[in-house]
């Protein structure tokens, strides 16, 4: 039996490069050797007020269509939606009852949380206990495994800590530890910079979409701020300065890319001359993408039924993680 | 239709005249003319670590025994426990995300548990969150009144603006509000105090079970102390520093009451001729107690079967406020 990984996003909509480098990727190879449970975390788009959108079905299924997009395959992997699974909430609901305020309130995102918000009625007691909700969606399914990058790392040591306490206080009396502490994996991923430099981020106006056209990708990298020190063509230009660079790195091969740096670096070309090779890999790397999820879209049933399918596979997992948990809690009666 | 009530109690095993008297006994009244809704909060057991029993299932059958033993008729009252419905912790759960932090942490139990505990680490976030799974429970009946003491007054308030601030961020676009506001029912019920004059409760053993034989009745009763400045039989005594007399005002007709008071300020009585009629009307109130507690107890199949119709008489309520709290917030896709 293969060993359980969960991973999950928030459904933010369309994905973009980022996600696909960031997570996705990532996802695609660990099927072929985990038993993955990806999960839409819809209820954790809930948590902060600017995310509580009329749009959330769409965000979900724009979002699913592109894991089916990237590659990540129904047949291998579970792929579902958390607030379809009640079983999250009871999870986290008696969690709640053994897990100290205090590891909580030390968490970094609340912390930086609290050093932001304006004002605290902005703050709810569902963001305090995002952590707790993520470690019950983990916890439902034993997951060995985490795969999330290093800044998630204290949410995966947490999930262990409130696994590792509810197991202190139930799991005596000859029952086995009902709660299984899961694995960081830290995998290879890239942190991909959007179109200005910064993260790339929907939010920031600054991303390319999985499933951008071809035109549409032309426009934004041709529209891309390059090396600020190179105002004019006949400019050297030096790439370490350049929002561009980043994204060569990561799409062009080494050979090619050094010529590239030469070129900038004694003007022998021009910044659209630069990129025009960045588009033709963008746009090539695309069109699998582009091939699946036109396939998934023809056939909208499809994804819902595959969903369906997924959330079914999750509850039978579910359900038997409550029973125990319920059973050495005392709480099986009825 | 009669309009619904909702009132629960945590499960600590068999109950006392302090849970009839203060609630129990309005109960009974309340069946007749609401649509009554009786919850076993297990849960809420679970938020304190000294109620993390392993006797649990045996404390809320007791519990429910005496609830039937008061005269709380499952045919007009529905009578459930709270953990065989996962609707309270999905509402719980979403609720959680519009609730603002500081609601809950201005409520009067957390304050007082600030202010006592010795360590942070006691104080759950379960714990901190009490009375939001606790307006959980009401909301999710959509029930119309809550009958509560003055000091669970702030409770039902949270509940109301807990529905308030849900209704008025998904209510919209058409829906009609989702959740309902319930009202304060305020009743007449009487505070009992425990056989050395504190308030009656379990843990400080200064109470009389609702099943107390008549035997540990009078047992307990006549080692009350009374006024401690009545030292000898001759010695006058007070029926105000006689922490008999406040039972005597609940259980003996005023004139009856009258001459005993006479008796005890001239010596004309000893204190244990006062005991004595109390004594009796407490044993000739539990009379009909015992008898529906023994009918139960001679068919415990009964109980748990009752209890199941009950539970799936609340699950019907509780599935439909779901499905309409999922469609206001945009959850309702699969």
């Amino acid at each position: 039996m293969r060993e359980r990984v969960l991973s999950g996003m928030r459904p933010t909509g369309a994905l973009h490069l980022g996600h696909y480098h960031g997570a996705l990727k990532n996802w695609v190879q660990l099927q072929h050797q985990y038993d993955c449970f990806f999960v839409v975390a819809d209820w954790h788009a809930l948590t902060t007020a600017d995310n509580r959108s009329a749009h959330l079905e769409h965000h979900v299924y724009d979002m699913v269509v592109d894991w089916l997009a990237a590659g990540v395959d129904p047949d291998k992997a579970t792929l579902f939606i958390q607030s379809r699974l009640p079983e999250h909430a009871e999870l986290f609901t008696l969690l709640a009852m053994s897990t100290p305020l205090s590891w909580l309130e030390r968490t970094p995102a609340y912390k930086d949380r609290l050093s932001q918000a304006p004002d605290a009625e902005s703050t709810s007691y569902g963001f305090l206990g995002y952590p707790l909700l993520q470690a019950a969606d983990i916890l439902v399914y034993r997951a060995g495994w985490v795969p999330v990058g290093e800044d998630q790392a204290p949410h995966v040591e947490l999930t262990r800590e409130v696994a590792r306490r509810f197991n202190h206080l139930y799991g005596k009396d000859g029952h086995s530890a009902p709660l299984v502490e899961p694995q960081l994996l830290l995998t290879d991923t890239a942190r991909l910079p959007g179109l200005d430099g910064q993260k790339m981020s929907k939010s920031l106006g600054n991303s390319i979409a999985m499933r951008d056209d071809p035109e549409a990708v032309r426009d934004k990298v041709r529209r891309m701020p390059t090396d600020p020190q190179r105002v004019h063509r006949s400019d050297a230009g030096e790439p370490e300065r350049c929002p561009v660079w980043p994204l060569h790195q990561l799409y062009t091969p080494a050979d090619e890319r050094e010529a590239l740096a030469q070129g900038c670096r004694s003007a022998g070309i021009g910044c659209l001359d630069c990129k025009q090779p960045l588009i033709e890999a963008i746009v090539r790397e695309q069109a699998p993408w582009r091939e699946r999820a036109q396939a998934v879209l023809d056939n909208p049933r499809q994804v819902h039924w595959m969903v369906e399918l997924g959330c079914e596979r999750a509850r039978t997992v579910a359900r038997q993680t409550l029973k125990e948990v319920r059973d050495v809690m005392g709480l099986s009666y009825g």
